[in-house]
């Protein structure tokens, strides 16, 4: 990926030892990348032992939000840790000619920093409204706001976004030039995280239609 | 979820501490998602902080595999290291009339333990046979086998499946008895991992047909 001279977002944690030429310190890569992902994954160290959890994200700017609960217990004890938080895109299966030659296409994001609890209320409420608005745009302004007592009840992480990389694998396989006449299909499979229409909760009031910002994930994620 | 009497994969590391309803230590629940899983994610602590990388893993029997380029750095320096496998799988969109219900369901499997470099060949191409078959049932019949010069040079991780828990979260929104008539429309987006139509390599040698184990791929994964 081409980089232009100024890389803030490399530091010596984050520089690339394996295939740099897959990988990128562009702010825009980087954040293309967390804003697509709805899932990532955040490691943090535990008892001197690494654990890593599945988790919510949402940026606001060049802050990365976290719901708390999952990833806090380290970081209750301590009033903030070192993490790292991956976020992956799986975009296709490649099959080589060659069995040692099959991989994966991906876009990943890897971002370290020091995680910190959120405690002004302000703040909060913001990384509140970029979660919701992260799982499904447009939801924020139809939900039921957070009371001060819930909001003061619910901790909320923040990771500054300020040492990170991306890596993307894209393209067909890279077999050996003298497997390539062999009689053996090789190519990708594109892979695609889509929507399936809404399955709406047994309790809905009367009336309550389906909203237009969730008939538009139907089939998205393209 | 249930849980029989004896949970051999419990272990004081993989016990629940954060809503333990959702989880279990059954062995057939969490094998299950990481043969579901493609893509997983392995947490290491390098140089005293965590670092989080995507890898393909497979399982044999009772024991994972990894590539090995991907983690392997701080293995290759110490010959094993401490790692967390977590596999995840989104499965929905929860959108509840609280903005702080909103949630995802998710099945995540959970894996600690002390991965090492196989050395053995016979276990290595073992592994290398998992790893193609995770990536596409059938192909390692197809694929060009590893040379013993490629075999040498590539590295695989183990790690045993000992100690590891699953999560999950599934249903509708968890909304306060209070909210449940707010005029605001409450359900799950279902979310799907597919395939789309196969891209074959351009350099295809003539008449190899896409094979029916990756026709049959199509609009799978769900």
């Amino acid at each position: 990926m081409k980089e232009t001279p100024e890389s803030p977002l490399k530091t010596p944690r984050t520089k690339l030892r394996r295939m740099p030429s897959r990988g990128s310190h562009e702010r825009a890569a980087v954040e293309a990348i967390l804003d697509e992902a709805l899932v990532c994954h955040a490691g943090l160290i535990d008892d001197g032992l690494p654990v890593v959890v599945p988790t919510l994200h949402a940026r606001v700017g060049a802050t990365l939000y976290l719901h708390g609960s999952a990833a806090s217990r380290a970081l209750r004890e301590s009033g903030g840790a070192e993490i790292c938080l991956t976020a992956t895109l799986l975009d296709g299966l490649v099959l080589a000619r060659a069995a040692l030659h099959h991989s994966a296409n991906y876009r990943s994001a890897i971002v370290f920093g020091r995680a910190s609890l959120v405690a002004e209320e302000g703040e909060k409420l913001a990384a509140l409204e970029a979660l919701v608005e992260k799982i499904v745009p447009g939801r924020w302004a139809d939900a039921r706001r957070p009371t001060e007592r819930e909001l003061r009840a619910t901790a909320v992480l923040r990771l500054p976004l300020e040492e990170a990389s991306a890596k993307v694998r894209e393209g067909g396989p890279a077999d050996e030039q003298e497997d390539m006449d062999l009689p053996v299909w090789a190519g990708v499979v594109p892979m695609r995280t889509v929507a399936a229409p809404p399955e709406p909760d047994e309790q809905l009031a009367p009336g309550v239609e389906v909203p237009e910002y969730v008939d538009a994930l139907v089939g998205e994620f393209a």
